[in-house]
C-alpha cells in the first residue's frame, strides 16, 4: 500500500508530549519525517534527537550552534509556516505555546495540539484565526480526543459531552486536609504518567476545568451542556451523549501514545506493537460517580473566570501556571493554589474585545503578578488567603 | 429546516419491532409516509393499523379484504419493490421472513433489519445479493446496531467486535438446574422487554451466538475476532476494538426505540421524548465479565454450525424456531432445546453451494423435522436426549 510520508515539526520535543511523538515517528519510520524540532533547555536530549530525526530547522532556548547536525536555526514563526510542512505537533507547555500555536494556525497548518491553556486563554479567536487561514486544530488532550473520536461520522450536533475525571492524586482526600501535601504527593497521579503542570493541575481538577473549557470551543458545545463525572479507572475517556438520549464512549488505556497517534494518523488507525492495549474483557467494573464541585476550589474558580468573555480565561491560565510553579519550588502551600489564582483573577482589568496580543499580555501580566506575590511571601504569609 | 419525506413499508406491522417502528412514524409524522404494511394473524390491530397510517398496499395472513380503508391487497415481494419505498422495515420473526428480505433486496432496497436469523441463515449470499442489485442492510438489533454506530466515520477495519450480552433470564443458574423451567420464567428477561422468541432465544443464549453471526456478515469481521461478554446492566450495547488499542462503545437505555429509530433516520439523529433516555452520570457501575461458554450448549452449538458453509446455518435457525415453539407450547423442557436443535443438525445432509431458495427450503426442513420429532414426544421421552 503506498502511503505519503507527513512532514512534521514539533514543538516541545524533549518534553513529554515531544519524546512520546518522536517514538511513534520511530515506530512508522516510512509514514514520517521530522522536518523541524523546537524545544527549551534539555540540550543533551535535543541533540540526540537532531542526531536521530535530522530536522532541516531546529530552535531552542538552549545553547547549540545553526548547523548542528545540520539543521538550520531558525525563528519558531518561520519553521511552523514551512511550506512543506503538514503537521505542527505542539507539545509546547502553558502560555507560552501561544504565539507558536497562532503562527501555524495562521500560515493555515495542522496543528496537533497537546497544549490546553492555549484553547483556555483564547478559544474564540483560536478557531477564529484557525478557520480565517484554513487552519485546523487536532486535539492531542485524552478526554477531548475521546470527544472527537465519538463524534467521527456524526452529522447531528452531540446533546451532551461527559468528560470523565480520574479525581486527581487526592480525590479520596477532603481539600481542608491537603495544607501539608508536598509537591511529591501531588506528582503522584493514580492513573495517568504526564508533565508536571499537568499533573498538579489534575490534582487540583483545574486542568478538568481546562478540558471542560477546551472541548467548549473545540466542539462548539454550550457550557451548560458539558458535564464532568468521577471515574475512578480513567478507562472511558470521555462520552459524548446524542440527542435520541444514546451515548457513545471513547476507551482506552492511561497511555497518551494512543492520542498522539490518533492525531497523527488522523483518520487512519495503526497497529504499533509499542503502545499498551486496553483488554476490554478484563477491564472489570467501571464506575461513575457525581462530582462534588464544592470539594475542588480550583474547578469552580476555573469555571467561574473560563466562561468569562476579554481577557480572564487567559489571567485564570497565566495565574494557574505560576501557581502550579510556585507550589512546586515550595513556595506556596498546595491549598493556596486557587486562593493566589484567585487574587490575580480578583485584581486584573480585563479587555472585553481582546486581540490575540492582548491575551499573550494578559496572561503574561498574570503570571508575573502571581510569581511576584508568591515569591514575596512565606508559607506562613500565605495561609491568610 | 426542509426536510424529504420516507415513505416506509413495514413487514411484520402488528409484531413488536412493527409496533415501535409505527410509534416513531406517529412521532415524525411530517417524515415519513407509511406506503405499505404487511402483518401476519393479528388482525384487529393491522385494521386499526390501517386506519391511522392508511397504506397503499397492504399484505396479511389474516382475514382483510381488498380495499380495506383505501388499502389495495398485494404479494409482499410487490410491495417491497414498489418504486416509491424508501425504506422497508424488516420487523418479522424468523425463517418466515427470508423471502421477503431478499426480495426488497434485489429490488435495490435499503432494509432496516429487525430480523436476524434471516442473515444467520444466508449472510454471505444475502450480502451477496444487497451488492449485485444496489440494495443496503441497516440492523435493527441492538447490539449489531452498537457496533455499527462505533464504526461510523473510521476508516480503518476494527480489529475486534465485543458484543455484550446480558446473559438472559437464567444468567444465575447452571444449565443442568433448568429442566422444570416454565416458559412464564424463560419469557422474563432481566433487562430487556421484547418478542416472545427472541426473549426465549436470550435465555439460552442462542440469540448471542445469533448476533456474533449477524455480526460477522454485517461488519465483515472473522468469527475469530468477535468476543462476547457479559455485560448484567445491558447500558453498553457493544463495542468496536480499534488497531491501536483503542475502543468505542455505544451506551443506551435497554429499549429497541433508539435501535430502530437510528435506523428510520440514519445518518441523523432526533430528539424523541417518548423514548426513555440513559443518564450517563446516574449509570453507576458497570461490570464486564467473561463469558463461560461451557454453560450455555445452545451458545456452542449455534456457534459450531453458524461457522459452517453451506445450508447449516439455516437449519440451525429452523430447528430453533421449531425448538423454542415446543418449548412455548409445553411439548419440550427448556433443556432439551439445544438437544433437539442438535438432532436436527446431526441428520441433515448440507448442501455446500446453495442458492437463498435452497436456504429457504433448509430451514423449513429442519422446523418441521424438529416439529414432527418434538411433538411427537412426551417430556419424559426427550428427557433421553
Amino acid at each position: 500500500m503506498e502511503h505519503t510520508v507527513k512532514k512534521l515539526v514539533i514543538l516541545g520535543s524533549t518534553g513529554s508530549i515531544g519524546s512520546q511523538t518522536l517514538d511513534i515517528v520511530r515506530a512508522f519510520p516510512d509514514r514520517f519525517e521530522i522536518i523541524g524540532l523546537c524545544n527549551g533547555f534539555n540540550t543533551p536530549l535535543f541533540k540526540d534527537q537532531i542526531d536521530e530525526f535530522k530536522p532541516l530547522f531546529i530552535n531552542t532556548l538552549g545553547e547549540i550552534e545553526s548547523g548542528y547536525g545540520g539543521a538550520k536555526k531558525a525563528p519558531v514563526e518561520d519553521i511552523v509556516a514551512l511550506p512543506e510542512a503538514d503537521l505542527i505537533v505542539a507539545g509546547t507547555v502553558g502560555c507560552a505555546g501561544m504565539s507558536s500555536t497562532i503562527a501555524a494556525l495562521e500560515a493555515g497548518k495542522a496543528v496537533a495540539l497537546a497544549n490546553k491553556e492555549v484553547i483556555v486563554m483564547s478559544g474564540p479567536l483560536l478557531l477564529e484565526a484557525a478557520r480565517a487561514h484554513g487552519g485546523t486544530i487536532l486535539t492531542v488532550d485524552s478526554e477531548p480526543s475521546a470527544i472527537w473520536q465519538c463524534l467521527a461520522g456524526e452529522v447531528s450536533r452531540p446533546s451532551r459531552l461527559i468528560i470523565t475525571a480520574s479525581g486527581g492524586a487526592f480525590r479520596d482526600e477532603t481539600w481542608d486536609s491537603l495544607g501539608a501535601v508536598t509537591p511529591e504527593q501531588a506528582l503522584d497521579h493514580p492513573t495517568w504518567t504526564m508533565g508536571k503542570k499537568i499533573t498538579i493541575d489534575s490534582a487540583t481538577l483545574m486542568n478538568k476545568a481546562f478540558e471542560v473549557i477546551e472541548s467548549r470551543w473545540l466542539f462548539d458545545v454550550p457550557f451548560e451542556r458539558i458535564d464532568v463525572t468521577i471515574h475512578r479507572q480513567s478507562i472511558v475517556h470521555s462520552m459524548v451523549e446524542f440527542s435520541d438520549g444514546t451515548l457513545k464512549a471513547q476507551l482506552g488505556p492511561t497511555n497518551m501514545g494512543q492520542v498522539i497517534q490518533y492525531a497523527l494518523f488522523y483518520p487512519e488507525r495503526q497497529v504499533n506493537n509499542h503502545l499498551p492495549k486496553l483488554d476490554a474483557i478484563a477491564m472489570g467494573s467501571l464506575t461513575f460517580e457525581d462530582m462534588d464541585r464544592s470539594l475542588y476550589p480550583c474547578f469552580e474558580l476555573a469555571m467561574e473566570y473560563g466562561k468569562k468573555r476579554g481577557t480572564y480565561p487567559a489571567v485564570l491560565a497565566g495565574a494557574d501556571e505560576a501557581a502550579v510553579e510556585l507550589f512546586l519550588k515550595g513556595s506556596i502551600r498546595f491549598t493556596q493554589i486557587p486562593d493566589i489564582v484567585s487574587r490575580t483573577l480578583a485584581v486584573h482589568m480585563p479587555i472585553i474585545e481582546p486581540s490575540l496580543s492582548d491575551i499573550v499580555d494578559a496572561a503574561g501580566w498574570a503570571s508575573e503578578i502571581t510569581l511576584a506575590e508568591g515569591s514575596s511571601s512565606t508559607t506562613t504569609g500565605w495561609a491568610r488567603f
